[in-house]
C-alpha cells in the first residue's frame, strides 16, 4: 500500500488559502507547480506530474505516476500537452521558475502560449515561509528526535577517530532514530550529504557552496565537509547534521573539543551564545531580518571577532534562513534581506566563527516565531562546548 | 587546503574535444555551463559560477566561490553579469537547459539577447556518454568497493531486523569502505538517500520516480525504498546502494534471501541472468538500445514472467541507462531510446521482476563497452541469490 496520504480537508484548505492570497497579491490567476517539494506541500503526498491551482482555491493533481493513487481531485494524465483540456486557459499563470529546469517551463507554457511566464516560486515561497500548526507540530518532532541523537553525540566518539569515522557513527544513530536522510535544499546550487562534520582548521576551507561553513570535503567532486583528518585535542569538532526526521527539517549544530580548547575560541562560543540571546530578544514581529544581521555583526565587531566571524579566509554573508520541507527557505537573515520578522516563521540562526588553529565555534538553533513575536527554541541541546 | 584539483592537461583537452566535437554537430559556436556535474566533469572541480567554451576550444571559468582557487584559465567575477566584458558575443550559444532552472538560464541569456537559446544539456549528455580512459579507472574503483561492500552484507544482518535497519548497516558498511554518499541524478524530479532495499511486497508499491524499483518508502515526503518491514523466511531482499566511490558511480543490484523462497521467484531471478548473459551476447558496436529493450521483453515472456517483468502493479519502461558522474546518463535501453550501442559507453541492465508474496529478483550489473565491443562488467559480486 502507498502510505502517502492526502492532507486533512482543513489543512489542504489553510495551505491553499495562504497560497491563493499569495497569488492574489502577485496578480496570478493559476499556477502550475512541478516541484516535489511545492507538490508534498500542497498535496501531501509526491508524486510525477503537476498541480494546477486557481486564485479561486480550486486545485487539480495531473498525476502520470505512481498508479493508483486516488483522490476527489486526481486526473491521470500521460503527458504534460493532457492537461489544457481539462483546465479554461487562464488569463495569467505561474510557472516554477526558480527551481523547475528551463525545458520544462517552456514546455509547459507551451500549453498555454498567450499568458505570459509568471513566478509562481515566489508564490510558493511566500506562503510556506510561515507554517501552519501542523506543519509546526512535524518541525517540532524532528528537534526533538535530533537533540536525542545530539545528547548521545559524546558517547560515539572513539580516540583516535577522523572526522569521516566520527560522522559515520553519527549519521547511523541519526537514521537509526528516524532520520529520512534526504536533505532537501531548494534549487540546483548546493549539494551535501547528511549535513557536515569540520575538524580544526578544515573548518577554514572555503566551500563552493552558499552555506555557513565549508570544509575541503573528501573529494573534488563534493568539496564540503569533513577531509578525514584525526580529531586532535585542541581542536573543535563542529555538528551539523540533517534534522529531516519528518519531512519537515530542523538544523542545529553543536561544537565538540578533545581536551582543552583555547580561551580565545571559547570567547567566540560564547560570543555566538550571546548573539543567539540578542537576536531573539530584538526580533520582536516587524523587525527587518536585515536588521537582525546587523545586530549580529555589531555584537562579533565589540567582542573584537569580526575577522572570525561568518568564516575567516572565506565569509558567508547571512546569519539565519528559515526552513521547513527545504532548508534554504524564508526569512534571509542577511544584509539585504527584505524580509520581515512574522508570525509562524521557522528561523535557523547560526552565528559562527573559525579560529584558525582551534576550529569552528558557536551553535545554531532553529526557532518558531509565536503570534506574539516571541522566538520559541526548538533544537534544546545543551548548548556549550561539549567534552568528548 | 583545497583538494579539489584541476584535470591534467592531456585529460582536460580529451574532454574538451569530446564537447567541442559535439558543439560542432549540435552548430554551436559556444556553451555556457551552470550545473555541478557538468562543471565537475569539464574542470576536474565544483564551485559556484560558469564554465564557457568555446566551439574552437578556448576554455573559461567563471568563479564566484569559493576565493583562492587559481588556473591557467580562472576569472573571478561578482555576478554573471560580468561575464560579457570578458568573451566575445558568440553567433549561437548553449545553456544547459535541462538541469539549470528557467530563471536562471533567462538571467544568463539576458547577457547575449541577440542568440537564441541553444541546448548545451545534449551536448554535454552527448560528450559524457562515452568515457575517457581516466573516467573509466575512476568507475573500475568504485565498482571494486562496491563489490567488498557487497560481498559483506550477509555478515551484517541480524534475525529480526527490519528491511530499514539493514538498510542503516550497509549505508555505514559503504561510508566506512569510502562511498561518498551523494547520489547525483541529473534533473529534479527523482530523489534517493544512498540506494534503496527492499524486502517483500514492498517491492511491489508504485513509486512516482522513475527507478525501475519501487517499495513505500518510510514517509510520505519520500516515497521509496524501505518502509519499514520486518524481513521474515521466504521474502527476498533487494539491494541496490550507492555507489559513489570516486565521484564516478557504479551501479549494482544483488538479492538476499531469509530461509527458502518459492521456485517461481528463483526462476525469474534465473530468468535476469539469462537476460544479462543475452543483452551482452547481443550487443554489438552499432546495436540500437530499443533493440536491447525488446530482446529483454522477448526473454521474460518466453519465460511467461512479463506480467513480473520491471515492476507488477507498476512497469519501468527501460531497462538499463548509462552511468558516470550522474545516475541516468546516456544511453537509454528503453523502447523508444535512438542511442546505438558505442565504445566507451558504461551502461547498468537491470532486468529485474517482482514477484506477489516473495518480493523483487533479479540483478543490476554495471558494464563497460570496449574498443571492440565487448560488454566488460565492473561489478563483480556474486549473481546468485545469496541466503542471510
Amino acid at each position: 500500500m502507498q502510505k502517502a496520504i492526502l492532507l486533512s480537508d482543513s489543512e489542504l484548505s489553510l495551505r491553499l488559502q495562504k497560497v491563493t492570497a499569495a497569488m492574489q497579491s502577485a496578480a496570478l490567476e493559476a499556477i502550475l507547480l512541478s516541484d516535489n517539494a511545492s507538490k508534498y506541500y500542497i498535496t501531501g503526498r509526491v508524486f510525477a506530474g503537476y498541480v494546477y491551482i486557481t486564485a479561486s482555491g480550486q486545485l487539480t493533481c495531473f498525476i502520470q505516476r505512481p498508479v493508483e493513487l486516488d483522490g476527489p481531485r486526481v486526473i491521470y494524465i500521460r503527458k504534460p500537452e493532457d492537461v489544457p483540456s481539462h483546465v479554461a486557459a487562464p488569463k495569467s499563470l505561474g510557472f516554477e521558475v526558480n527551481t523547475t529546469c528551463w525545458a520544462t517551463v517552456e514546455r509547459l507554457h507551451a500549453l498555454f502560449p498567450d499568458t505570459p511566464v509568471g513566478n509562481a516560486s515566489a508564490v510558493m515561497m511566500h506562503a510556506r515561509s510561515t507554517k501552519t500548526p501542523a506543519e509546526l507540530s512535524l518541525i517540532r518532532e524532528s528537534g526533538i528526535r535530533q537533540e536525542a541523537v545530539y545528547r548521545r553525540i559524546p558517547s560515539l566518539y572513539r580516540e583516535g577517530m577522523t572526522d569521516l569515522e566520527f560522522q559515520i557513527e553519527i549519521e547511523r544513530a541519526s537514521r537509526l532514530e528516524g532520520c529520512l536522510g534526504q536533505f532537501r535544499i531548494s534549487g540546483d546550487s548546493m549539494e551535501l550529504f547528511m549535513g557536515s562534520i569540520i575538524a580544526g582548521d578544515n573548518a577554514d576551507a572555503p566551500s563552493p557552496y552558499d552555506f555557513a561553513m565549508g570544509g575541503a570535503g573528501l573529494h573534488p567532486s563534493l568539496p564540503v565537509g569533513a577531509d578525514g583528518s584525526i580529531i586532535k585535542p585542541g581542536m573543535t569538532v563542529m555538528v551539523d547534521v540533517n534534522g529531516n526526521y519528518t519531512g519537515y527539517m530542523t538544523d542545529m549544530t553543536r561544537v565538540f573539543a578533545l581536551g582543552q580548547i583555547s580561551d580565545h575560541a571559547l570567547k567566540a562560543h560564547e560570543c555566538s551564545i550571546r548573539i543567539h540571546r540578542a537576536l531573539t530578544r530584538a526580533g520582536a514581529l516587524g523587525t527587518p531580518a536585515s536588521r537582525l544581521y546587523e545586530i549580529a555583526v555589531e555584537i562579533a565587531t565589540e567582542a573584537g571577532l569580526e575577522r572570525y566571524f561568518m568564516g575567516h579566509r572565506q565569509h558567508a554573508k547571512f546569519i539565519g534562513h528559515g526552513l521547513g520541507i527545504e532548508i534554504n527557505e524564508l526569512p534571509v537573515i542577511a544584509p539585504r534581506s527584505r524580509d520581515v520578522i512574522t508570525p509562524g516563521q521557522v528561523i535557523a540562526l547560526e552565528p559562527k566563527f573559525v579560529i584558525p588553529g582551534v576550529g569552528a565555534v558557536g551553535i545554531e538553533n532553529t526557532y518558531y516565531i509565536t503570534p506574539e513575536g516571541h522566538w520559541e527554541c526548538l533544537t534544546n541541546a545543551p548548548e556549550e562546548i561539549i567534552r568528548l
